[in-house]
């Protein structure tokens, strides 16, 4: 596969989503090309890769489009198995556990961190108890494959590191424009300290929005949404 | 792996998740032992093993627990390489692709199948029509991947078939109970063909419950969804 190869991510500069892709391919070192899609304006390329959920991210790589996050980044690593590191463990059961707790997150948490920014009242504290719920579970000594050793460089990371940082990422932003501790040191000191270590890796921070911008972004949804509803 | 795998599967014998994965051991040719739950009343192990979620279908391996069926057929499939066929196709791409399909009939189709059983009127109504229209999707030619030659013994069966099956497997009594034609001749041929010849194969008569009990069942959970609300 290597030779030749020409990738492209169709993506959205505030998705996480596209965040995760993006972040991947850095990872392993795969030069792309980025192009935004306006997400009130769909290219006609966009409805061409990804018929069924006309969606971002979708990757395309050598012509030929990849839709979904989770399988783009399984993609990714099983096509550039020697750039990088493995962004999945080896051993099959190691495997498993990431998938199981990768899907726990995207289903539960990212439907809970969307919820809680476009809602206001109570189905807002609905939203925020459902968030704190999930990193309740995750903090119970249930993510049992999280680093043991502290991470201080982008080649310890792998899929949860990248999911947990797409559907969390914003989580300083979130407490600022809403005044909600979502990640407490109290409850949840792995799920802190892990957060932490990974907004502060180099690839992070060039990769993922600024503070102030995702802060305005945050404004920006909160005031179309509650203005429609 | 091989030599002194104790492979136990807790399932309940109604469930389309816990088929999937019987299938996928069956056709792997993996001797274990079910464990039936009863859902109103969770074995300590079941609660245990999957503390996050507390469903089935858990499989364990010497003792150790994997949850989620998707996240369980990936692992059969890693664990297993070399019983039976494999159930995901090498190229990472025909991955991809399998991944992408399977994981939109289970979210996509399985919750309309679903809705269609516990509601009636309005709320059917809508479930039925999203049960048909992601069965359009399936068939306007974006199961690419689909079985070009036909389905004659389990050998040539992977995850995709696995999870059609699991999902689509009681058309039949749904229709006998419910009088109506989730997949038609006129719109679904492909869909059609490809489940006809799925449920033709001797493992699926093993594994799935006969015709009979799957009209019992879809009448039972009516009446007490329909009594209830």
């Amino acid at each position: 596969m290597e030779g030749g190869n020409i990738v492209k991510l169709h993506g959205w500069k505030n998705s996480p989503f596209s965040f995760g892709v993006a972040l991947a391919l850095k990872i392993k070192g795969i030069p792309y090309e980025y192009v935004e899609e306006d997400l009130k304006n769909k290219s006609e390329l966009l409805l061409k890769y990804n018929p069924v959920h006309k969606k971002i991210p979708v990757l395309v790589h050598n012509g030929t489009p990849i839709s979904e996050s989770l399988v783009i980044l399984e993609y990714i690593d099983e096509t550039w198995k020697d750039n990088g590191p493995q962004l999945l463990p080896k051993d099959p059961y190691s495997r498993a556990q990431v998938r199981f707790w990768t899907s726990f997150l995207q289903q539960q948490l990212s439907v809970a961190m969307r919820q809680l920014l476009i809602t206001e009242g109570e189905a807002q504290e609905k939203a925020i108890k459902e968030a704190i719920d999930t990193l309740k579970i995750a903090e119970e000594g249930k993510l049992e494959f999280s680093p043991t050793t502290p991470i201080t460089n982008e080649n310890q990371l792998g899929v949860l590191d990248i999911v947990i940082c797409s559907v969390l990422g914003a989580y300083r932003a979130v407490e600022e424009v809403l005044g909600v501790k979502l990640i407490d040191p109290e409850r949840n000191p792995l799920v802190l300290s892990w957060m932490e270590a990974l907004l502060e890796l180099p690839v992070m921070k060039e990769t993922r929005p600024t503070h102030e911008k995702t802060v305005a972004f945050i404004r920006s949804i909160r005031e179309n949404c509650l203005k429609r509803s």
